[in-house]
């Protein structure tokens, strides 16, 4: 038998009942489980007990416990003969606004068995949770929304137990992480009010709730972990990515940042967490320029500027004929403009440097990034002025709100222990071409560490562990949230963080460094 | 609005959102109701978290709450416009083997609205536990024995609430007192190993469920308490008793007696309790004589004898002609006859003293106590030597579990604070007689009191306080069971005890005073 690493399953040996020992049957089996966890309560739901006197005694009480928690007590979920040699599994859900993410686990071991992946199908009905939400005011709309994405997840369960021979209900725990909005139509909970000062959601606690009233395709009386919230516009994605990062354990000061449209911000440590978010633009995500594009085959993900030449060598996704470029590869590009010197401080795109790379379109500036030659659409590949001013708008607000959060707790961003980066994002920045701009801190490359997908990985770590639950209400409770006021410190501050890579210079040594003197 | 006893509606004006006071609505809710109650948490069901939004809204936020609770925790069941008078119900019901009593109450009041009864449906498949759970290894017995104690249930509650013009769903709470075998078949769970030995029931502490997963016709999300049994042969309905009793309070040492086919017996004090139970005969339900009955119009309940004349003054129920004789009537009848001197110290009937009462029917000697002149069916109501013999045997093992119990912790029955008995037996036996012939203990009259259906009591006091489910929990764990060892000593006791009153008559000082002076 594989060694358990989780608490969830039990094997236990009941002793036989005797007019010694003619307690009942429920109460033989729940006093072992409890005395193995060392736990007070464990509850029972009754059609398992319904099934109880011939499950103990067919096995000869030799059984094998299912067990999982939810907010307030241990449940029992399922009971075999201790014989049986069937995998338990669990499912962590990343469910997300554009693609949800699954991870299947052996709930005994926690380890990972399988992933799988699909678009939400949500998108059908909008791109954004704000068009979701917008349409729940139509007749029967947020059943609707409640419908597909629970029916996505079905497909998706199936296929992923298909590919593990496993039955769906053999799925005995699930966490699901995902941000407010996603997380209310998943439970069927109308978010009409999360969009309407003062913008308040349903719950912000949903805590454990049995799989069969969200209709999941999984054993009906599996339990589903939904990550609380903050707020509006604090989901259990991000909870779940502070659980991932441990940033709220130790006593070094860490910050956990998941850029998106929003950037999303934690800092913390032991004793405090301080959560923000804000625009940070478009720019990020890829989506400022023409040619911006969120990660892909083909897509542009790093880019250098030889110093001799000034030619671009381009590094694309599968190493396909370039189709466009990704946010941090328009990182990479901003950061390689500046240190070879063809663009300005200001962002300002000097034609004295880029000499016969700047092509006039439509009577507009275009640098050529990728001539049509190479690109695999066979038009030319190219940035303007514009897109520029935008990305420098959003780097610059980046750094306001790590300036503006770190100064919230009396530090500066360069006085982080550490600095996680979350998302496919995170994956691909390169952080010498994210500090070149001026994004993110001048802190030595090691305090930097790329999370992946840091909410399947909270919604994995609370399938895998009992302590994993109470992190998340302590998570949850000590988070302060900080509202960004965009007021004249922050314009301040905005203001001097839009030059390259900022105007106090000295907060950026190794810039300086990384330019080619001249 | 009248004023709440319970704690089970609460009447919260809670604060509009606000940006400065953004929090969801659940927790909005749920923080002022565990602010008013002082309480640590309160689940909340999916199904009402889903029209919580537009029910806080219509309702301006001043919301009347109907809130229960669990083995572990609060629940809040419904919500509605404070302004919303419909009365909120709760159901107390004691779910007898032969007859099933509901009170419905004043959720808010704890006020007692109405009562109704049926006898038990199940009695169609057999008359005791016994049957009915042989029944249960017919294929689908088990869900027969469910499905018509569940309908009997729900016709009740649709008439029980149409005479109060309230809505099923107004009832928001339940209580359910029953022996095990009853409280086993209401939850639908297999009996069958309650009867074997080492006699083990599915479970002893099934807690509060939800009415749904019940069959109950009700509010869905109303919470029944079923109350815990100790094993096989010690229910819930005595739980329920004790609780009623409360002899699980104070320092004084008193004694509960349920009186039926089993003699049901628990003693204590706030320090300790203990219980047995043990065949005390069928005569003690009046199930010993050809003119045995249990009561209802037209029973002989009570019997005087003329000190000069002999002659039996009788009194019926609702004073009808005489149909048989109920227990209390048997108990009064023998106490006349020893009183009398018509039978002796070992209950013979006594020719020389009876006289023409005696009359030869099929060889035998039998005491006319109606002749067929002044009987309802125009025969002779007549009870001969073996029923009075059978009797004997009743009350003396009846006395003997009493002495048993009481000499387990050291005391005599003699002194015992105070003597419960409950039932309907209970509220008719005439304790002059049956200390007269020695069957309970000669305590000051004073001591003995009628409890009336205390199981049904128990079950209201459950649904009237919050308190009650701990009391109930406390009693469970606090009871001892005393199994019976029919051994030599008990055999002894057993044989001083079928003398009337007893060998020892030092015991029964106050019979020899009501014995005519001769």
């Amino acid at each position: 038998m594989s060694k358990n690493t989780t608490p969830w399953i039990q094997i236990v040996q009941l002793d036989e009942p005797s007019l010694k020992n003619n307690t009942a049957d429920a109460e033989r089996l729940l006093q072992a489980l409890k005395s193995n966890l060392n736990i007070p309560a464990i509850h029972i739901d009754l059609d398992l007990l319904k099934t109880l006197p011939s499950i103990l005694r067919d096995a000869q009480f030799d059984l094998r416990c299912v067990l999982f928690k939810d907010q307030h007590q241990w449940v029992l979920i399922d009971i075999s003969a201790a014989s049986d040699s069937q995998i338990s599994a669990s499912l962590a859900v990343d469910l997300g606004t554009t693609r949800v993410v699954l991870r299947l686990l052996d709930l005994a071991t926690g380890r990972s068995l399988a992933e799988s992946a699909f678009n939400n199908p949500q998108e059908s009905i909008g791109p954004d949770v704000l068009s979701r939400i917008h349409f729940v005011e139509k007749e029967g709309g947020l059943q609707h929304l409640n419908e597909i994405i629970v029916s996505g997840l079905n497909g998706a369960i199936v296929d992923l137990c298909a590919s593990q021979k496993l039955k769906t209900e053999d799925i005995n725990a699930l966490a699901v992480a995902g941000n407010t909005t996603m997380t209310h139509l998943l439970m069927g909970l109308n978010p009409r009010w999360m969009i309407r000062e003062p913008y308040i959601p349903v719950i912000n606690t949903p805590g454990v709730i049995k799989a069969d009233a969200l209709g999941l395709q999984v054993n009906p009386r599996a339990r589903v972990l939904v990550f609380p919230n903050i707020g509006s516009y604090f989901g259990g994605d991000l909870i779940a990515g502070v659980l991932f990062s441990k940033i709220f354990q130790g006593k070094q000061t860490r910050i956990l940042v998941d850029v998106g449209t929003n950037a999303e911000v934690v800092l913390g440590n032991e004793n405090w967490l301080i959560a923000c978010a804000g625009a940070a633009g478009p720019a990020l995500e890829g989506g400022v320029t023409r040619m911006g594009t969120t990660a892909g085959p083909g897509v542009i993900d790093q880019i250098a500027v030889d110093p001799d030449t000034l030619a671009f060598k381009i590094h694309t996704i599968n190493d396909l004929p370039p189709t466009g470029i990704c946010g941090s590869g328009i990182i990479d590009l901003a950061a390689q403009l500046f240190l070879s010197g063809m663009i300005d401080v200001r962002a300002k795109l000097l034609p004295a440097v880029c000499g016969s790379k700047i092509k006039k379109i439509d009577g507009l500036s275009h640098l050529v990034v990728v001539p049509a030659e190479s690109s695999a659409s066979g038009a030319d590949l190219t940035i303007n002025q514009a897109d520029l001013d935008s990305l420098i708008r959003s780097k610059a607000a980046m750094y306001t709100i790590l300036e503006t959060i770190t100064g919230s707790v009396g530090l500066t961003p360069q006085q982080l222990d550490a600095f996680y980066v979350a998302g496919t994002f995170g994956s691909f920045i390169n952080p010498d071409s994210a500090i070149s701009i001026g994004m993110l801190p001048d802190l030595p490359r090691d305090r930097y560490h790329s999370l992946g997908n840091s909410s399947l990985g909270g919604a994995t770590l609370a399938l895998q562990s009992s302590s994993a639950h109470e992190q998340i209400d302590r998570i949850r409770e000590r988070i302060t949230y900080l509202e960004l006021n965009v007021n004249q410190d922050f314009m301040n501050r905005f203001s001097a963080a839009k030059f390259l890579p900022h105007t106090d210079t000295k907060r950026f040594p190794s810039v300086k460094a990384m330019q080619p003197s001249k």
